[in-house]
């Protein structure tokens, strides 16, 4: 039933675009992401927000071939949002009207706080799970902050600090020492109970700021959403990043389409950080137009059912060939059986279930590599829902296929537990695949007494035991089918 | 209307299966494979190839299982054949009526002819295309040859020369000195007309010496079908290889599960080498199970449409969101304006238009890293019809995107044209999909004059200008919108 829905976002730097496809109910993936630099706020800072004519024609250009696209998608619905920019212009109309009347494109304005509550309900269900935090989303005209508390946004504000914004104002002028003060002041007015030790940061600035760090520590990922950090451990290079010429910005990591506005982007993060209180930074990839899009297909509670992951939904429905019930049920049974020999904690079980509904994920791809393949698919895919320690464990369990180790457990072992308790994990998949290997999904039972795994109802299963036979260990026990 | 056939070969050692999904009336791609170490053969090559009561037990059991995988995968047929082990049988109707009564399964017995032939039909549609070549399929009971010449098979043969038979008559007897003699007999019955300098290399044994050797020299891939290598370059390997005590396998990276017969596999293929005067060795994954699913599909020729490519077509089936005509156009045209400037062979245009028709294959995974992942679908499923250096360059065309390198291009190095080349066939890829960047599918022409690209029709391309004006040029020259 894959539909796809289009949403874009007017900004006051530029126009983007994603396209989202839905895979069933709730299941979705980003398919394409589009961008032009329209700089609608260009100059506008100055003359009361007034929209330049220049800007609104290539507004409306833009608009055109973001249509064309979505047409050439399928897309069965377009989601046009003009955000600080537009809301700022005495003569949006204008720009509205003739998006309605050239394209038939209904450009709605989005509040402020309206803004800032989808950049929450991005966070709240696409990142790791967190209950409390505050969202900042640095956009080119304004900056928006959601606070989320026991799982529920609670409040939403925006403020008029965007990076386009204070460059025009402070940076072309050459009048930095007055851009502080001005950040200081507009964050006098963000509501007091806007407090958190979790900083949720949205935007280009931000996630080019999270990059910059990651690849400055040779990161083993390369996904930025759900990068997470302490803020104490990076303020320098931050504040060094603000205080930069623009020469120097190279040498930060920073690409060179971002060195325009970067450095207005450090300084109101780090006046946010101050506001705010906050210790640790959750970089979150999702923003404002997945929100727009969540609100749309989760109606009217803005959040999943409980314990749905969109992102494992959706590689189940482009991907498996078969939903691997019985093999999760035969890992969970047999972490269950093994603790007595393995003594891991019980919070694995949940890893090791996703790994078992997603071992073959990549099977679609070809046999060859199967494990190493579907390993892949989940590093790149399963962004949603899972901090990186988690997606990690997962592809690793997967790829390690029961063995000792693994080239990818080197990779990214600091973000793993210990070999020890990878291998186990991996060995009792590996064990539960081999104990399906013929598919005949039996009801199997497993108890471990007397240094012995006994396997009941596995009489006739000849491939596994030929398959099992040939498996190493992680302890010594034997292994009886009965 | 993904279809799919389960083949099964009964082997003097081992039971497979595969399991093939078409995507399309010729397009496939193994989703499966299964291996049971039956042993059919055992024990049998000294009791005039009387199967024994247990082997034929073991036999329908594992029968039985795998037609309950192929029913599980819903395969609409199933090839069942019986090799060497079931042809030397005398009770081999016992086993056959088995089958049939018990499991419903008509289990062929296939003749050596007719099993070398099949061989001879994967490897003429599925390896890089070549012409003339001997097939080499060494299995437990029986080795087969197939002769193709002017890209037809012309001749088949069976040999009595297998790896279980070997060990059984002369290595379990410690008796090695007479297994040499043996097989230079044996391949004299071999037709005087399979010459050929190119030997294609069939079978697990075959395979295990490939890897072994790729292992080895670090080989960038780990692909083994199509590796290809000059025999000289690793006689002496190979000869230690066959002269190794069991202990000593380990250490030229022969995997354990091949410890029992690959010195018999060994000293088969060095008679062969030598017999047929090759000098060529190309490995092929594929074989006997391909060349039975090919021969049904491509009844009557038994090859594919010309240029036509399963591995192409079945990526297209499978993920591609888009056919890409435009930018496979827009590139062919490039490099064909271009040809002035960049001066390359006009061979690589190929390999360009697949990576522009290939260039999205990764686009269902997620839009992050789409270049990385669509080159990792190309490494991991461009195996049919391409050399490893052509499916190589396909894939860093795609991942490096335009940029001047890439860590891909570091990686395959070795099996790849110079930096430049790359770095122009990606430039001209990049450039055409930014050409259409909006899916307006524009019918743009080309001209190079006076250091500049003309692209005409290109007036209204806002977002592609955008784009191409970001992108690092490979040579001095202007691009001119008119």
């Amino acid at each position: 039933m894959a539909k796809r829905t289009a949403v874009i976002d007017l900004g006051s730097n530029s126009m983007r675009m994603a396209i989202f496809e839905r895979t069933s109910r709730y299941a979705f993936h980003i398919i394409g992401e589009f961008k032009m630099k329209v700089r609608l706020g260009e100059g506008a800072y100055e003359h009361g927000g007034e929209i330049a004519q220049k800007s609104m024609q290539k507004a409306c250009e833009a608009l055109s071939e973001f249509k064309n696209i979505a047409q050439n998608y399928k897309c069965t619905k377009i989601f046009a949002m003009g955000t600080s920019a537009l809301r700022d212009a005495p003569n949006a109309s204008e720009l509205i009207s003739m998006a309605r009347k050239e394209l038939g494109i209904n450009l709605k304005v989005v509040s402020g706080k309206d803004e800032a509550t989808f950049g929450g309900v991005a966070a709240l269900n696409l990142l790791e799970p967190l209950e409390e935090f505050v969202t900042l989303d640095i956009g080119g005209g304004s900056a928006e902050l959601a606070l989320v508390s026991g799982g529920k946004i609670t409040d939403a504000v925006s403020l008029n600090l965007g990076t386009v914004r204070l460059k025009e104002l402070f940076f072309d002028k050459k009048n930095l020492n007055a851009a502080a003060p001005f950040i200081k002041e507009a964050f006098k007015s963000l509501p007091k109970n806007f407090k958190s030790k979790n900083l949720v940061a949205i935007g280009g600035s931000l996630r080019a700021i999270s990059s910059a760090i990651m690849s400055a520590q040779d990161y083993p990922l390369k996904t930025v959403h759900n990068f997470a950090y302490k803020f104490q451990n990076h303020k320098n290079f931050i504040e060094n990043l603000a205080r930069a010429s623009v020469l120097e910005l190279g040498k930060f990591g920073i690409k060179k389409d971002r060195f325009d506005t970067i450095r207005e982007g450090a300084l109101i993060f780090l006046g946010a950080v101050d506001a705010v209180g906050a210790q640790n930074i959750y970089t979150s990839g999702a923003g404002f137009r997945e929100g727009v899009f969540l609100s749309d297909i989760l109606r009217p509670t803005r959040k999943f059912p409980p314990n749905f992951n969109p992102s494992v939904r959706s590689l189940q429905d482009r991907f498996l060939l078969d939903d691997n019930k019985t093999i999760v049920k035969y890992a969970k049974d047999l972490f269950a059986a093994l603790k007595p020999l393995h003594g891991l904690e019980g919070r694995y079980e949940s890893e090791l279930a996703v790994a078992a509904r997603l071992h073959s994920v990549a099977q679609c791809l070809g046999f060859y590599g199967e494990h190493a393949s579907s390993a892949f698919f989940v590093l790149n895919a399963l962004n949603y829902g899972f901090s990186h320690a988690q997606k990690c464990l997962v592809a690793v369990i997967i790829a390690q296929n029961g063995k000792k180790t693994s080239s990818e457990f080197e990779r990214f072992k600091n973000l793993l537990p210990s070999e020890d308790v990878v291998r186990w994990l991996s060995f009792i998949l590996a064990l539960a695949k081999n104990l399906d290997a013929n598919c005949a999904h039996k009801k199997l039972e497993f108890e471990f007494i007397n240094h012995t795994l006994q396997i009941y109802g596995a009489k006739e299963l000849f491939m596994a035991k030929e398959n099992i036979k040939k498996m190493t260990k992680p302890d010594t026990f034997a292994i009886c089918f009965a």
